[in-house]
């Protein structure tokens, strides 16, 4: 039986092996929420960038640019990390490429690459993101980008929220992480969103823009698609 | 008001800043419950080292040695890590230094040194520890050593219970560290023995002498001494 692990920060992924194993990588807030509504939406693929000159050079191949820097757009750049940027429809996203910078998410994403496969979860794709793990029967280790590389809650309760779904076909007890992320997911459970506005980041979020936000990424299942890494960029699983 | 957080690794240490904190380094399991206990029984200080040799060598100065490597009795030395090694009677302990050395809990405590005040934090001194804070008013940090650098559910569960002794005069809601501590503790209070008995680490440990180890190291405030870190060893806070 393949087994689920949660590494609760990027800072502790060296202790982790993920050769041979599905990444999960986890930004509730809001960077793979927003990946996840931009591929929905029909963006035909996402490029993720540390820096933001990188990121922002992409504009000039045609790519629109998205940026966000301690929670706010950054400037120059056409989107910030809200997924309604990709929703709003005041920018065309169908068919276009973007490339994206965020604080913790993509750290997270680019310390995972020696994973078997690098996929993006979300409460918004859970289920996707469960019947893909399933179909691997490969180890799966849930990496949650944290807060500046602290551990977080909202990433920490989707690692258990997914670990509830493949409790059945996953060994989901052989780490502390996987047990007290499943504890913590059981109390979030009946009010998800209610459990996480007391959580530190995002209670820092605390905006009209953010609070609207917020209350998108806490929604279970509404996505049925897998974002995957392929040949430098993040597409959508066929 | 001083607020406490909680590092639930020692890998996750360079994140947090401990100048002008205390910090109560805990290894339930079982280097910190066995100091408490050591001291408690007259032992009149302890050196904690982290390589085996350097260890030994105080054997020389008179010192009782100490040493565990993943989980057993280091062969050579006096004493393993079990508390039991300071009660049973069968070496004298009072009156004597002991020089010991532990997987995780050393390497916690050496990293932690840059705290105004390095205290070391068990179930068996809690209520011990949380007198002490309040009396220091200062910003608390617990560092939990963890398992090989990784989260483990015993140290975390203890940072919860301290959270929840300082509430009234800390800020105890600061960090999602804390606040999922505090949830896991809530959990685990109406039976901690039975709580952790499904930690991936107390199954590890999983034998007859390990178990009443175990049952031993999860007694709430049955020590009222803190150990402290002066002048490179650890003794009792007077």
């Amino acid at each position: 039986m393949p087994s689920l692990d949660i590494c609760f920060s990027p800072e502790l992924l060296p202790l982790y092996d993920l050769r041979g194993k599905v990444a999960v990588v986890v930004d509730i807030l809001r960077a793979t929420s927003s990946i996840v509504t931009a591929l929905a939406a029909g963006v035909t693929h996402v490029v993720p960038f540390s820096e933001l000159d990188e990121c922002r050079a992409l504009a000039a191949q045609g790519y629109l640019t998205a940026a966000e820097r301690d929670g706010r757009q950054a400037e120059g750049f056409d989107l910030g990390n809200s997924p309604f940027g990709y929703l709003d429809g005041v920018l065309p996203v169908r068919g276009r490429g973007v490339a994206i910078t965020t604080t913790n998410g993509t750290r997270a994403l680019h310390l995972s690459l020696g994973a078997e496969a690098v996929v993006i979860g979300a409460f918004l794709n859970l289920e996707a993101v469960a019947q893909f793990a399933r179909a691997q029967g490969k180890d799966v280790v849930v990496v949650c980008a944290g807060w500046k590389g602290m551990f977080n809650l909202e990433d920490t309760v989707f690692g258990g929220a997914l670990a509830e779904r493949l409790a059945a076909d996953f060994d989901t007890t052989g780490s502390d992480a996987t047990l007290a992320a499943r504890h913590l997911w059981e109390q979030a459970k009946p009010d998800l969103e209610g459990y996480l506005l007391q959580s530190a980041h995002v209670r820092r979020l605390n905006s009209l823009e953010a609070n609207k936000d917020f209350a998108y990424c806490v929604q279970l299942d509404t996505h049925d698609i897998v974002p995957i890494w392929r040949d430098g960029k993040l597409v959508v699983n066929t």
